[in-house]
């Protein structure tokens, strides 16, 4: 767990085969191009975050067959020998461009850019999608249910409901970079920072003689982080007013008022208000009220619409898969392959489906700020050897409906994919998670509430270059002939 | 990836401060008996299927505190030293029972039992809970999809789309058990030996300068698989006829027959149908069509309905991540606690909830089967020293609905939960996945047809013994005075 891990054989089968392919027919060294992109933002929201990178990274430096692998890839009897001796000297030795995690990504645009010998930039398919997918999914989510509780802290709750122990580990540190305040999750407080948190169960209740007992106990071992569940037998008749009585009798006594109390299940407004009210009357006015159960960003919005008296929040199951949409549809596509002499030709994968119709061509992506608001204004993709000049006012126009055409002025354009690896060297400093979880509310702060909304967000542009634009149009034009 | 993992630290904050509170107070050493069980059937249906465990038993066999592990809870400030000093020689010494994996399981009963002394007993919780409800929720979620099938192979393919390394690698392992026939995720095959499949992406089409070149070449490089991608460009105009001229050039002189094509994209219905025709037509009647592209069993069932000529499916996100679903509902209460004499202490967790009341006590659980029809009944929760007698009729009655009664004569009593730790000691041999693929095959052939609709399947019985149903009362009773 620990231990920088090899991830090599998490690979699709098909990533070998076609590798041994390539291999076999001589294009190993032909570079070639991949963009991972997304087409639908989840939950119909207006933007995602983007996550991983760090995951993405280790990987990556870690990438090699050991001999294990060779022997039980020759046991497939699929493979010539001289390509298996390849592969016990494979490394990557190629260019990685991505964007920042925490970063808002939006539809289409590349949020990772491999450039590598064939072979290479195509086997590394498999664990940079499932390690972005992953990651941005959860950070995704945990985001929307951070702005739900505007303001009140949120901790990730979901370990024992995660789809595996990288799904509860990592989640759990996607969680964070999206603006969680803690984890349940011990293992993501040792590896990467993300403060664990956590109390106690129904089961620490029942072990003993009454309820009373437990909360007593509680308090007197853990006086200065006293939050106890109320909800085992009663919360209105039992469960409050020995946890009231446990704090008087155990913690005032030594000065000590910021405790608190769980609730669990019920009705959350409503035990939340009448809880409250109970503390307050006791003189508990310190001592807050943490709830879980089943929620995530519409529950939470509401119980803070309806009046709940909530302080803070834990979200499990519903976080940590993102249970109302599982599933981030990032993609690796072919972008352009090179020529012997270096030539860059532009590759297209055609559909009927004019989204699903990919961006040719080795690219960059500009964010355009304005500078009288500090507000992401749209994005930018171009080739990779245009600028973007910001003492001259930029037209940008939408793909899809080109009459639709806007000029930009006092702006700033920052470029959002930065190089990773250079000729196979890290070449990126990973950032802390609490650095990147400071970026991350940086970024989505310079959005404009209209992106942020649940419900029907303001689409947020994201436009093509004239002469990105004029290459997609040729290559289209061409397949068509 | 391939060591032997400690998840110790994989584990809610709270199981520590839960622990240190049980050492400091002297519980330590008290004997508890915890279940797993579950509430609800995923996707509206008739049981689901537990996996899982075996890597349940390599976390118990390698649960340890190591030095670092040890310097993090110190740096936490609020564990005592003598208790990191027991949790240094923390071991597991207790005993537990399971289902096997590939137990059709249903809601309420218990899948596993803990019993230890309290530290570690409850210490166990959030790994357990999390590997089970993981691997049963892809294991249920994948025998459905088989079921849809109707006997044409699955094969699993959704790595890049999984939650995280563990979801893919272990989500294709619980996917083997519950009957899907192959995997695209080559470490799966590698650590489990659930076999590994894949041909070719849409970029190895791309990759040539054009598409029957690229078929040409699959085919010369890998006669004996050839399952060609025909959906890059135009399936009809152009994947599908460049396909059968590859196949007539390369491999009908070699007198290969058993190549495929793969649709990823389009009406799967038409154009299989129209793809089926023109092989056929080319006399290529040997030729497989596979198809993938967001499958799920309600979209296979349609695709079969709707006389698609489909031979082989490949399942990806909605299957790795349970889509619809995704997210299992184990939960781990405590059932029991033991006096100093050995005396069990039956508890019970009450909720307003009636469906949320545990059953208490130290159990076992009989799956009775008729000898007429070879088929499962019922399932009967009883104490742990109860048995049950074939020779003489049994009755059982509905636990919420008293009144409602059956007797059963000429059947058969298996018990459901074996020993898998006995002392600490492991003294149970876990089968090969293969072996657990086919006992599960048996187990869900001996479900009646109306328990495994998709739609409102019939509600299998789950019944208490008379002995436990009057233990459960006494404590109801005895809470409400």
């Amino acid at each position: 767990m620990k231990a920088k891990t090899n991830f090599t054989m998490l690979c699709d089968f098909y990533e070998l085969t076609m590798a041994n392919g390539y291999f076999q027919t001589g294009l190993q060294d032909r570079i070639c191009y991949f963009d991972i992109f997304y087409r639908t933002v989840p939950d119909k929201g207006g933007f995602a975050l983007t996550a991983g990178l760090a995951q993405a990274v280790e990987y990556i430096q870690n990438l090699r067959f050991d001999r294990e692998d060779i022997e039980y890839l020759r046991s497939k009897d699929c493979f010539s020998e001289d390509f298996l001796d390849y592969l016990a000297h494979f490394r990557f030795t190629g260019d990685l461009w991505a964007m920042p995690e925490g970063t808002p990504i939006f539809p289409g645009e590349p949020i990772l850019t491999v450039r590598a010998p064939a072979i290479q930039a195509q086997f590394v398919e498999t664990f940079l999608l499932l390690t972005l997918n992953h990651q941005s999914l959860i950070a995704t989510k945990a985001n929307r249910i951070v702005r739900a509780a505007e303001g009140r802290p949120v901790a990730e709750f979901g370990s024992r409901r995660a789809q595996g122990a990288d799904g509860a580990l990592l989640g759990a540190r996607a969680s964070y970079i999206a603006g969680c305040a803690a984890t349940a999750c011990t293992l993501a407080d040792q590896s990467f920072g993300a403060p664990a948190t956590g109390t106690m169960a129904h089961s620490w209740v029942q072990m003993f003689p009454d309820e009373y007992t437990a909360f007593q106990t509680y308090c007197q071992l853990y006086p200065q982080n006293a939050v106890l569940l109320v909800d085992t037998y009663n919360v209105l008749k039992s469960g409050v007013p020995n946890a009231i009585r446990a704090f008087q009798e155990v913690l005032l006594p030594q000065g000590i008022t910021n405790c608190g109390i769980r609730l669990d299940s019920g009705d959350l407004t409503y035990l939340s208000q009448k809880a409250r009210q109970m503390l307050d009357e006791a003189g508990l006015t310190d001592c807050k009220i943490f709830a879980s159960n089943a929620l995530d960003e519409y529950i939470i919005r509401d119980l803070i619409r309806q009046g709940a008296r909530i302080d803070s929040f834990g979200v499990g199951e519903r976080l940590i898969t993102s249970r109302s949409e599982p599933v981030f549809g990032g993609v690796y596509k072919l972008a352009a392959i090179e020529d012997s002499d270096g030539t860059i030709i532009p590759k297209i994968k055609i559909s009927e489906n004019a989204a699903k119709i990919t961006n040719p061509h080795f690219k960059k992506v500009y964010r355009i700020f304005s500078k009288d608001t500090g507000k992401a204004e749209a994005d930018l993709i171009c080739l990779h050897d245009e600028t973007v000049d910001e003492n001259e006012p930029l037209e940008l126009f939408d793909p899809e409906a080109t009459w639709k055409r806007k000029t930009y002025t006092n702006f700033e354009a920052r470029e959002l994919l930065v190089p990773i690896f250079r000729g196979g060297e890290l070449v990126y400093e990973v950032p802390s998670i609490s650095a990147s979880r400071a970026y991350c509310q940086r970024q989505v702060d310079a959005l404009w509430d209209e992106v942020k909304r649940f419900e029907n967000p303001h689409n947020y542009y994201v436009d093509l270059s004239q002469k990105l634009f004029d290459i997609k149009q040729g290559l289209l034009n061409a397949h068509e002939r």
